[in-house]
């Protein structure tokens, strides 16, 4: 069973290619910093932006500098059932102890029933012996009911993890929680831990997050894990500015920017045409850091 | 300049393979029945369902199999400009004609701010000496507007063609044609020609269609370009019916299913989870074809 403060990679980039050198600096700092799995190429990795040899090849950067030390989540999300399910399992064969993966989805306007949904993750399960993670996210755009999901997680035998970042994500964990019980093995939190606390109270046992600062996001898991309520809500309310801030101002380049201050990473600039953060946003987001201290600050120092 | 009647191709499957004997039938049954060019892996084509090798083995042989007989237009389509660039660029060099290209979009809710689209065309343009087509369709969930396009279409080099498939498409081509003047070199219809007879009648020179009867197309299009209005009409209230149809109710399967149906190719089905065509609406469909006689019901006869 994983659990834990599981971070989302970003990809660091260098004059517009992907910056090998600094990425193995991040996946061993993230180790270093107590992380409990990573999840290279998700939407904090920007990989919408990476082309399909890009993709690949961070996923397997990743798997040989993590080196069996935690395990590596991997998200081969694609819109054809065949596809995914050879993407899954090349990423088992690659070493992924997990694959996270969303409903097909394509644009704004290409969505598939209920049933081509229930299909699809089974055709997946069916190629690989790892579990899956489903991802219930926005970008979707994919209503995904709580029945729904227990109800793949009984029927579908590697769907097993469920991380819940949509609207209303610490009812739906709960409903999901009574309605799918023992199949449901991780219940998670996702959207950099902005309902995290109401989501721990709901049962989710993982957080998955941006992943700029594992050692704020530690502090609250590991204590609330570990029957400390109150100190886990003293560790949400001292983190949450910085959560609050990365959630709805900086989005996913404020890894890359708390990264680079404290010499993580190189160079912070996200692949065009993603907009890079306005000067003002970035600055804020370093003023609220720099109050919490995070090890991310230092540890290129 | 190119106009006329051009047929986005579907990609057909045999046990879920791309059926490269039967996709090319179907280029050289296109290429006999007059269509002024072809455009292989676009939304027809079930670009979504197909994996980054295939897409681009799907327009290899297109460019292949047409053999310089009508020119080939290429969808590159892609979030990262640096990557939808070098796609593009590639495309030129394998023989693509012009391109065809969303603005960036992933999912339900990533989308570029507008300065961001226009750098990204631009990037495009500079990479290639081939006409770029500005596809303007709900599925990339971004507004643009007529003066952003004929903005485009006077500041980038390679932006010259426009295919209009949004709601109100007669009206906005209209106002890009009044706004971009000589730079638009190809306003055109699209969306299976639901609105061709108001599109033509506000200035678009072709018509990207799904690529059934373009037999049928051809009439319309050819009788009004050659200053035939009344007749065009005509053609347009007879074929109606069936445009109607394959827009409305069969969606892109519906030029699979015709296809079938004449014996141009000889497997229908979607890649999963695109879900089949529901048995009443192809006998719907077929019905309404029989009527009308198209080409595609004969020639594999």
């Amino acid at each position: 069973m994983f659990s834990g403060s599981i971070p989302a990679l970003v990809t660091p980039f260098r004059d517009g290619q992907f910056d090998e050198a600094a990425f193995r600096r991040l996946v061993d700092w993230q180790i270093e910093s107590g992380s409990s799995a990573l999840v290279p190429c998700g939407t904090t990795g920007e990989s919408a932006t990476l082309s399909n040899d890009e993709h690949h090849r961070v996923i397997e950067v990743c798997i040989e500098q993590t080196a069996g030390r935690v395990p590596v989540i991997v998200t081969p999300t694609h819109f054809s059932t065949q596809v995914c399910a050879q993407r899954s399992r090349r990423a088992q064969e690659q070493g992924a102890a997990m694959v996270m993966v969303m409903p097909p989805y394509h644009g704004a306007t290409f969505r598939v029933p209920e049933e081509g949904i229930v299909e699809f993750y089974a055709g997946v399960s069916d190629a690989i012996d790892i579990p899956i993670m489903v991802q219930d996210a926005p970008a979707s755009g994919t209503v995904l009911s709580a029945g729904l999901l227990a109800r793949m997680a009984r029927e579908i035998e590697q769907v097993a993890y469920f991380k819940i970042e949509t609207p209303g994500a610490a009812s739906k964990l709960r409903e999901l929680i009574r309605l799918g019980g023992d199949a449901i093995e991780g219940p998670w939190d996702g959207e950099e831990a902005i309902t995290l606390m109401a989501d721990l109270d709901a049962g989710a046992t993982g957080a998955m997050t941006g992943g700029a600062y594992p050692d704020g996001i530690r502090r609250i898991v590991d204590a609330y894990a570990t029957g400390r309520r109150d100190e886990a809500f003293d560790h949400y309310q001292q983190w949450l500015p910085l959560i609050n801030y990365e959630n709805r101002q900086g989005g996913i380049l404020s890894a890359k920017a708390l990264m680079k201050e404290g010499g993580v990473i190189d160079c912070e600039a996200p692949r065009h045409p993603w907009p890079a953060m306005h000067p003002a946003t970035r600055a804020g987001l370093i003023e609220i850091a720099r109050r919490l201290d995070p090890m991310v600050l230092r540890w290129g120092q």
